[in-house]
């Protein structure tokens, strides 16, 4: 087995300056598992659900290879929602609502097909969380990826470090690269965060592309260019779940295949700004992203011939 | 001849979370032209200076294969000067000072020896100056870019309407291209500008880069990601002297030449914000330059297998 995804599945309301919708699929894992599972199957979720979660979405996911036997549906209680309004710019949102609800009780028991597995995303989440599923896997996976956000830098530094401590890369965006370093320079924000335990750091810059840092190299890949951003809503889950899928599918963690994963996991983030949702990323084709992913090949694809 | 250069020769003061300097060389021909002689000699310079601007200057220019006929020394005024405060974050500045002094009389006269030359860079300056100085070419350059500025398009925007049908590449940054345009998203801003007679545009992203639109094409170049930017002032003329003095040097005007040009000129630029003015780029040798380039590509280097 190659890929454990944890992370919420959850319900979402958004909006956003080209319209609303009350309640639709979200959550972390559903929005990496979309992306991950057109390059890697079998994945593993791990998850907590409410009684409100509809089966046919889990169908959905089944479909694409993702193992349910790690996601727990609790009877009595709601499943995690979250509503949030963006900007005119897009690039920033006010939080309206956060029911917890099922996210109260989270505590992940890996089920014993999932212990030895070898490639382990782990989705935004209160850090002692994330510990604790490291914590139960058999041997040590060949790569561990982690989201945060500033959220627990402020509420819960002390086990964030400690997570940071056991983590491969780090994935997170330019504010929070700049809270968690105090440093305002991403690059010197990098060579900081890169001292407190990941070895490789990605830093996303939203319509501004992402940057990969490690030991002393760089690599960045720009956003593509999009006449419309429908709804950013999952775009750095989804990025997450192109990179670790693209690396669990060639089971190769050199830098070089780092930067590949960026670009695919660039190319996924582009198709889910375009529809509410996960909806664009439930349509795409193999050939929809072969297309997209030559497209960054060619926006940044140049020739050069030094003087 | 291969290259003139119009813009300003000029005095700054700038003062930034680093440091300040109350007198400095500035101008966007001075920038221009200490990027672009590089990669080509000589270059015809259009501007016009007051009697404090220092013989040095012109000399140490002139050494770099510059040539000043075409360079109006007042002998009873100041040369133009500008002056101003960056914010913490490098990215927006304001104005504190600006004395027109020369500049109001600026009426640019091209020497007979300028009006058969191949490539015109307009720095940005009124725009019916920028369309006298075409108008007095005896044979159309091969190609005209022109750079220019909100002001304009507050106070002069029928004149820049007109100078802009008779340009090939304009050059602007990402709030100017939607001011231009009035549209947000650059993608939609660009088919409009290019609608209005530029068969190409650059819109600079400081910090984010820089994007090409031709037609249906794009092509992305990030900036270089620094640990430090010491004083922003003339990166844009800097990265407008490095696209046309590569694309001078090669004589090759194609989508795919212009492409290295971005990254020529983001190279220049990335050493224009290592000191205080020109400082940094009279410094600079080729195999500087050479080892920067190639950062770039190590930059944005990537090996694709499609899935």
């Amino acid at each position: 087995m190659s890929l454990i995804v944890v992370g919420t599945m959850a319900f979402d309301a958004i909006e956003t300056p080209f319209g609303k919708v009350d309640q639709i699929i979200g959550g972390s894992a559903t929005y990496v598992t979309y992306a991950a599972s057109n390059f890697v199957q079998p994945i593993q979720q791990v998850s907590i659900i409410g009684y409100d979660f509809p089966e046919e979405e889990l169908e959905a996911l089944e479909k694409r290879g993702v193992t349910m036997e790690g996601v727990v549906r609790v009877p009595n209680k709601k499943s995690f929602f979250w509503s949030g309004r963006y900007h005119l710019d897009m690039n920033s949102r006010d939080t309206l609502v956060t029911d917890l609800n099922v996210l109260a009780d989270f505590d992940p028991v890996l089920p014993a097909s999932y212990q030895d597995t070898e490639f382990l995303m782990l989705g935004n989440l209160h850090p002692l969380i994330q510990k604790k599923v490291i914590e139960q896997m058999k041997q040590r996976p060949k790569l561990i990826v982690m989201d945060t956000m500033n959220f627990w830098m402020e509420s819960s530094m002390p086990e964030l470090e400690s997570v940071l401590k056991m983590v491969d890369v780090l994935m997170i965006n330019d504010s929070e690269a700049r809270q968690l370093s105090a440093q305002f320079s991403l690059v010197k924000a990098a060579k900081a965060i890169l001292k407190m335990g990941p070895k490789y750091l990605i830093i996303k810059k939203g319509e501004h592309g992402a940057l990969l840092f490690h030991e002393d190299k760089v690599f960045f890949a720009p956003a593509l260019p999009l006449e419309e951003v429908f709804d950013p809503t999952g775009a750095g889950d989804t990025f997450a779940g192109g990179f670790i899928g693209h690396i669990a599918r060639t089971k190769d963690i050199s830098f070089d295949n780092m930067k590949t994963g960026i670009i695919v996991g660039s190319a996924m983030a582009s198709f889910c700004v375009e529809k509410f949702g996960p909806q664009r990323l439930k349509e795409i084709t193999k050939a929809d992203i072969a297309n997209r992913i030559q497209e960054f090949v060619d926006l940044v694809n140049f020739d050069i011939e030094l003087v």
